[in-house]
């Protein structure tokens, strides 16, 4: 199967590597083409525009920043949708509003193009390690073609339904992530104003029905005050922003995921962006007593 | 060791049950007396008052249903403090508001009286199989003498630290779970709207960081919709407002606790209150497109 690669960022890179290493990679396309330069004078062509990034490939993976950038690189006027034929396979893997990944997905289909969305979890280390959880929405006969492909850099490779449901499965996932960093910044909070032991505290709530696996990860960070990410509050604002865009075109109201989205704009806006989300916990108790 | 059981309620008469079969319990006492009925006639002596029930044991068992109560059972004009000799050991197990258990312990400790809070998780059921997770607060030496018989019906039995601190315990872990059920609620909510198959969603999220020990025990009530107890929305708004006079006179705010509080006091308004408190996904979806 021959695949493109388009967007070599953080996370794009790493995964363009670990096709390369597979032998599936055959071009790659990056806006600032400067970040392709280490496919430059190897066998990977490096393209002029995702429109030729989607010519005589059978797999175009995308891995771009927000929903705009996905419109743009695959609808744009150089475009996948102007370069791909009818039967070629483009794979969204951008965390984006999956409501435009449906409209993405129409528009493909009248060109015979299929699509698939497939966000990740497991950012920029998982990407490096080759140990993303890839949650794909789609066409089931496209899925089951690329994902030998996606076992390349997926330690978990999930069939969620028709398009848009890759997406949905990561932002109900963001969501649930993103309230319990609260939950857990409340109760700490709390705990700490009393003078309650961490480290007792913990042990006497982690084998019960507040076990999580956010609670395990994240009581170090809580512990020692130490934020380093970790997932930034930077990128799971943009999740929640997502969420809450899809809520609205759906006509859904959540108040929690909203408010903890305004939390972390908050913390953005005072230069706290590039914390580990769990540094809502910083944000609740250090106004409180320090 | 001579142990009293005050309140034979549904938590305090299983607890009873234990403390005979393993030959501790000397005496009980219930506000009610028909409720003592099956100590009646036997060697268990049923106390007038909780002043005698406090009489002549090492230890003074509490398992009442909120702050006053347990104030009026320890410190009122028949309580407990009336009739506990120097030395006795007085462990209130109810989930009250541990700052009123600090206030007890110090009008005990004038009466060279010990005294512990020790609230409980696990519910009717862990009482009646005799495996509650059981959190002590109080004087050290105090707590390893009273351990062994905490065994008696506790599977886990967790000591942290002074006074209180038991109670604090109990309440971030029931803020913690309140908090996960309206997180799971909003992520659930937004993928039932937007056709997302639960069984795919759940199986797509359940080992990453979204993983709990809430969705892993609820994810079935959020997909049959069958919201039986469980854990009560009722008993859950009374720990969750005991947390909150408890911030309050720590001179804390904590926003997700106070709202899932008010969400439950709506379901109690509403007749929802003896539904399971993972019913916040029926609240919150229920509303949108039933």
């Amino acid at each position: 199967m021959k695949v493109s690669l388009i967007g070599l960022g953080i996370m794009g890179l790493p995964m363009a590597k670990h096709l390369e290493r597979s032998g599936h990679l055959t071009k790659v396309y990056n806006r600032t083409r400067a970040k392709a330069a280490d496919f430059e004078g190897t066998q990977i062509q490096v393209a002029d525009s995702p429109r030729e990034a989607a010519k005589a490939v059978d797999l175009v993976i995308i891995m771009v920043s927000d929903s705009a950038d996905s419109e743009d690189v695959i609808l744009g006027e150089n475009g996948v949708i102007q370069g791909a034929a009818p039967g070629t396979i483009v794979l969204d893997m951008s965390s984006i509003n999956p409501e435009v990944s449906k409209e993405i997905g129409q528009k493909l289909a009248e060109k015979q193009v299929e699509f698939l969305d497939g966000p990740v979890s497991g950012g920029e280390q998982g990407a490096l390690d080759g140990a993303l959880a890839i949650m794909v929405g789609g066409n089931s006969a496209s899925f089951a073609k690329v994902e030998p492909v996606l076992r390349v850099f997926g330690k978990s490779v999930t069939y969620l339904g028709p398009v848009g449901m890759g997406g949905y499965a990561k932002l109900a996932n963001q969501i649930i992530v993103g309230v319990e960093m609260q939950a857990m910044a409340e109760a700490f909070t709390l705990a700490k104003r009393a003078n309650l032991d961490f480290d007792y505290l913990y042990e006497a709530i982690r084998y019960g029905l507040a076990a999580s696996a956010v609670l395990d990860q994240k009581i170090n960070n809580v512990k020692s005050g130490d934020f380093t990410p970790g997932f930034k509050i930077n990128l799971h604002e943009k999740d929640l922003k997502n969420a809450l865009l899809a809520a609205e075109d759906l006509g859904l109201s959540l108040p929690f995921t909203e408010q903890v989205r305004d939390m972390m704009l908050e913390m953005i806006e005072v230069g706290e962006g590039e914390l580990d989300h769990s540094s809502l916990y910083k944000r609740l108790s250090g106004g409180v007593w320090d």
